[in-house]
């Protein structure tokens, strides 16, 4: 398609244009703003828009997911259907930056530096303490819990047991889901995804938000206390995220609490650096493993990281580290409550458990194949079971309750159920662990059996995760689990992960991942038998690692958190090769289990390398839509008029003659900051009269981004009609360096140009000088792959399309 | 100063054109250049350009080295100023390229995934290889050495013993300085700032030539066994990297040795990655620290990172990691002589070595303090050495071996000469160790004392490196060392280390920071005394983070590779808190080791943020020089002129009427490209005819990179006087996508994308449209500060050259 005169089309808006696919004309309201980025579109926003949003979110969730990610400008943020938005990287340099900029000082500089590293300590703290507090609260609460049901086991009385189990299971996960649905459904799920795409620069209301970050902390105890099969891990990263994305917001306007001294911090830049140590600290929290923290945040979450990031990313988990040592230092005086070893699975293995030869190598590799295979079928069958959930879970408020009451029943079933099935085992003469342990944790359940006995699968349902994983990890251990136990707990932990995640409540993956692994492992320990030497402690250590790798894809973080779990640096070798067989198997079927929810959720997520069709087309061939842009002086009625009809966030500012001899292409400027400018009011009378000294009446910070989700609209501003009839000199607060690429450029090359540089709008020159300054502007919307195919169908036949589509992603490996 | 219209100068070449300040005039045959990467100076290289190579030699190293930076294409390479060249990341899409790269099919780029994991894996197992090697080698060979000497000294025959001593000494650094000055001077120093340098986008030739590599290895065993204070670390990371590259080339055209498989490595981009991976496996092979390999090469030295590099980086080091354990399994045997616990610094640390409490902290932040100024320092008095150390070595061969000569004799009198002043310690009786030990390594060495004796300072210096930092690590042995003779070491160590570097040998400058560390930590410890509960082992090896923070900078990296050293996670903590104390108090001294040799070398590299003053300025600011551009169908003579009359590497080649309505860019062609147009005559009769088959005619392969420091050269190419008549269409040969920016746009927006998507050239393009198409290029050396300030030295007087030359620079930290 060729580009168009942007005169062309005059106030031409809506209609979508020529977009050729006829799908395009269908969706038109969303097509039109393909030279926008993603944004609030004002149908979703005014009264009656509620009937649109709710067709749109039907179409999004039962439509083809793939290609509603592009044209939709909404995604599922938590449990919910969100409009989203592009973040602005790019330093916007106009006339009011320049200024501000020129009157800082060398104390402005100092400050910012030493605010933004107190601000890397704040996130560290406040986030070792949510971790603590989550850790706390999910040992004490279960534990209670477990107390009480072992003590009626104790008495005889199953039937009662059963019901303070089921009853105390079913409360936890309904305050959860309640909280969840009604207070902040942005907190449901992991939320590893939503960060992962606001690193990439999608940002979405409320996921950051105060509500979002309470709901996360407490509906993650009630629902790792209720045993359900979810972790911690996820949640922590994103409650990491949100103390960082609150602390960079500098207080609230709306409660008045507003920190002048954080107004440097007012710009997604900032943020995003914030976020991406946040994310960092969450992980460290979660397993107090600081270096695997800062690996998590590099290989898996982050999109664009620099040498400067990693040290500061470093320091926040340096932090995490200290704090949270002193906090179960604390602890550790009993003061606490049940919180005795702390949830935090910490598992110093000692050094003579890692002993491997060289007959050990068959064994670990056959690990890391099926590790793979079964991680990979991992993701397949989440894919499944939330597609399936998305749309019950869309019915309605009630559904999501639904959905949730019955699996946590069904959970509770299982777990109380399947131990009655395995048999009694005599306790061992020679450990130093009481038997059976009466208390909350320990190897040993009684359950229904005699005194001097006890249930093997009991052992490992009863506990809380942590407590599971540890006793699968520990050492000397091999005779304690029957085979037929460890495989029903496998089997059952395996679906119970997959059928816990996609509930309207907080969840994580990492852990039950990690515990079905570990039951994987022994369970591969065992089979193998007397073919290898190795504990089967270990053995639960490598599965953990190769459904990790199977599932996550991960490799040095996944890696590094295991090496900080289990304090040892001598199974490196082995977690290594585990790691790595299982990811080549695994991605040898589909894609990890991040970019999967991603997609699901329709998150347009930007990748960092350019697929092979993308070499095939130019700028001008993605380019689509009319091309709105205004004069270097424009008329107050026109930007009104444009800023109402279309959802562009960006436009092209062009000097007509008289102003200069040709037209000549001045900058961009922003949506947001013409909504500065019109609600400032500070027109001027006449076209011809350039009073560039307007940048003087308004102060740099006046444009600063507000908080994540918060947005001026044009609908709030009252023009009078006498208004709309005089001018606004756009020159002062327009970008005069926006990144260009001239429109024969490939659109591989561009797309790195855009991802590389962390861009929101790219602008298209013409080749030939005799066309109008700008052709059309690129956006995050023009490099997806669904909208790239659908104006291109042939693509679809051609070979490029295949290798993209086969099951091997070969570019992903380049 | 405005850009100038490129049709203004025509053929005009030298001159400098209208570069405002005086020294551009004399420097005038450099600064044409300025619309050209850094290149082989024409003039350096034919019969008669002797003379002028020793003359911008001489201003190199005596001139203002920081102006020489930019405006010189040479740099220090190794121990020999050397032409240096700027790599071509980008992908140049021409027709050729995109007629062979849509030939490929599935079974091309599976091949392509498949060689380069093969290629990671051989690179991994020959660094780890050849880091065996070089372990081996100084274990023996220093190992007979100290046996020789120890049992001359057990005879009472100190003076023969010293002969010997120096002797050794004397031969092994001579070995190592004549290979290295003879054979492959570029072999000299650590290479880890050549290394960095070339991944940042300048080459140089014969960094990675397969002489190098062996001189490195041979001259690195020579050097470290003849008890000179350098380390193997360095010199490691080069091998690495050198055997990566040569393993990238694909064999060699001169001997006939090519490989098709690998023609697909045969551009910068793929080397670069594996050279990434080389380093990584350099450090991995030099400490056994897999993860802290992959840190280092992402922390120090390399510029770009993908996630994707972070796996194939992984791999790599795993690979090093396996192999490095089967060889010294091997050894375990006894099959190597004297080879025993190995030379490679693991070291266990038992847990109840690592407690500390919060009494530890004052002591610990003392120990960051001083350690981070003596880091500093450190760097500083190694500036000024090397300085030194460079005047001496450029006057010539027999120079650079007296200077070798002279350090070595007064390093073998001090390491023989100190011992003495030491008191004899009786032995102590509850140790396990042999005491005095009468072989090469052992905590009590003999020397002049009697026989239940030991001299602890002798038990320092009469080791090798790796020996003396294991005694000094070791726990429980607090008592064994005097403080005085800790205190006589620290010094010594710490000149000693300084005064090594700048010799015309394989030197690394990790391992003798680390020693250096360790024996001003146990001082600190002895110091602190009884305030501390710390073992002294322990403070060695905070010592030693201390000191590397305080010189080297690097945090996360040197932290894993501390703790991998070390094998202990529980020191997490403490490491990283001296780390970030040391660095942050360094870094309001001066910059970091890596980088001040870079500068002191003379290598432009570019830093990944802009400087405040570049804000300041637009494009057509720095722009300089007359810009030379070619017709779509240009005549063979004109080609050729100006390739020998000009150093540009790249050319806009612009369609002029009648080929197009009005002056259009059509793209960038590269001198390499048009020499191998040239050499293979494909010319045409007639200005008119376009014949757009011509790409019919050539290969992709033709056009690849050659090795590094490979050139074609313009004078090889004889072209009778009919051919020069002829004409040549460039346009199938003509990249069709540069990068561009308007010439409106802030110089630090467009280093920003340079830098990012790792540019050779950008187009600057005119803002008004009534101009020439393209009105300059930028290269790397545009945005060298040096360069800017030159141009515009009113950028000096403003208070944004204050803050760069502030002592905090504060630009870095943001």
């Amino acid at each position: 398609m060729a580009p168009r005169d942007p005169k062309e089309d005059g106030f031409g808006v809506g209609g979508g244009g020529g977009a050729a696919d006829p799908e395009a004309d269908i969706e038109a309201p969303l097509l039109v703003s393909s030279g926008s980025s993603f944004l609030l579109d004002p149908a979703l926003e005014d009264g009656g828009g509620d009937e649109e949003q709710r067709r749109r979110r039907r179409r999004f969730l039962h439509g083809s997911h793939t290609h509603s990610n592009t044209t939709s400008q909404v995604a599922l943020v938590g449990a919910d259907v969100c409009p989203i938005e592009s973040l602005d990287y790019e330093l916007i340099e106009n006339d009011v930056f320049k200024q501000d900029w020129r009157a800082q000082g060398r104390g402005h500089i100092l400050r910012y530096v030493a605010l933004k590293w107190a601000l890397c300590f704040l996130v560290g703290a406040l986030s070792a303490a949510a971790g603590f507090v989550a850790n706390l609260g999910v040992e004490n609460v279960a534990g209670a819990k477990f107390v009480v049901t072992s003590n009626l086991m104790l008495d005889g009385r199953h039937g009662s047991a059963f019901a303070v189990f089921l009853a105390s299971n079913f409360a936890l996960t309904m305050l959860a889901a309640v909280m969840t649905v009604y207070v902040a459904p942005a907190a449901a799920g992991s939320g590893i995804p939503e960060v992962k795409a606001y690193l990439n620069g999608v940002d979405a209301p409320n996921i950051f938000s105060l509500k979002t970050l309470i709901v996360k902390v407490v509906g993650c105890i009630a629902a790792v206390s209720s045993s359900l099969h979810v972790g911690k891990a996820g949640p922590l990263v994103h409650t990491g995220a949100c103390i960082a994305s609150i602390l960079g917001q500098g207080g609230s306007r709306k409660y008045h609490m507003t920190c002048r001294w954080l107004r440097y911090f007012k710009n997604d830049r900032d943020r995003r650096d914030l976020v991406t140590c946040g994310s960092a600290a969450g992980i460290a929290a979660a397993f107090r493993a600081p270096v695997g923290g800062v690996l998590f945040a590099l290989e898996t979450v982050s999109s664009w990281w620099r040498s400067a990031l990693l040290w500061r990313a470093f320091f926040t988990t340096a932090m995490v580290a200290v704090v949270l040592r002193a906090l179960i230092d604390f602890c550790q005086s009993g003061k606490c409550g049940l919180f005795g070893k702390g949830g935090l699975i910490m598992f110093d293995v000692t050094a003579d458990y890692v002993t491997y030869h060289l007959i050990d190598l068959p064994p670990v590799i056959t690990l890391g194949v099926f590790g793979g295979i079964l991680g990979s079928l991992y993701n397949f069958f989440l894919d499944k079971v939330l597609r399936l959930y998305n749309l019950i879970n869309e019915k309605g408020k009630t559904y999501k309750l639904l959905l949730a009451a019955t699996v946590t029943v069904c959970t509770s079933c299982c777990l109380f159920g399947l131990p009655w099935i395995a048999a009694c085992k005599p306790c061992p003469t020679d450990t130093g662990e009481a038997c059976p342990s009466i208390g909350r944790s320990g190897n040993f359940k009684k359950f229904q059996c005699a005194m001097d006995e006890y249930n093997d699968l009991a052992s490992l349902f009863f506990n809380t995760n942590d407590d599971t994983i540890r006793n699968l990890y520990s050492a000397g251990t091999d005779d304690e689990f029957h085979i037929s136990s460890i495989l029903v707990f496998f089997v059952a932990s395996y679906f119970l992960g997959i059928f816990s995640y996609g509930l309207a409540l907080p969840s994580g993956l990492f852990v039950p991942v990690i515990l079905t692994g570990a039951a994987y492992g022994r369970l591969v320990g065992m089979l193998i038998g007397s073919q290898s030497t190795l504990d089967h402690g270990l053995f639960a250590v490598l599965g953990s690692a190769a459904l990790l790798g199977g599932s996550m894809r991960m490799t040095v973080s996944v890696c590094v958190i295991i090496l900080e779990l289990t304090n040892n640096l001598r199974m490196l070798p082995l977690v290594m090769l585990v790691l790595l067989i299982s990811k080549v198997v695994a991605d040898a079927f589909n894609a990890n289990v991040y970019d999967l929810l991603v997609r699901l959720k329709g998150f347009p997520h930007l990748e960092g390398y350019a697929e092979p069709y993308m070499r095939q087309l130019t700028v001008s061939d993605v380019v689509t839509g009319p091309l709105q842009t205004f004069n270097g002086i424009e008329k107050v009625g026109h930007i009104v008029h444009v800023l109402k009809t279309t959802g562009h966030n960006g436009f092209p500012v062009v000097d007509e003659p008289p102003f200069s001899d040709t037209p000549t292409l001045y900058g961009l400027i922003l949506r947001d900051h013409l909504l500065v400018l019109l609600r400032k009011k500070d027109f001027i009378r006449s076209c011809t009269a350039s009073t560039r000294n307007a940048s003087n009446h308004f102060s740099h910070a006046e444009f600063a981004k507000r908080g994540s989700g918060k947005h001026d609209r044009i609908e709030d501003i009252e023009l009078c009609p006498e208004e709309l009839e005089m001018f606004v000199d756009l020159h002062p607060f327009t970008n005069t360096s926006p990144y260009t690429v001239l429109e024969t450029m490939s659109l591989a090359k561009a797309l790195i140009l855009f991802r590389e540089v962390g861009l929101r709008h790219l602008l298209v020159l013409p080749k030939s000088s005799k066309r109008a300054p700008v052709v059309g502007i690129l956006t995050r919307h023009d490099f997806m792959p669904e909208h790239i195919l659908g104006l291109h169908p042939f693509l679809f036949k051609s070979r490029w399309k295949k290798v993209r589509l086969g099951k091997v992603k070969v570019t992903n490996i380049f």
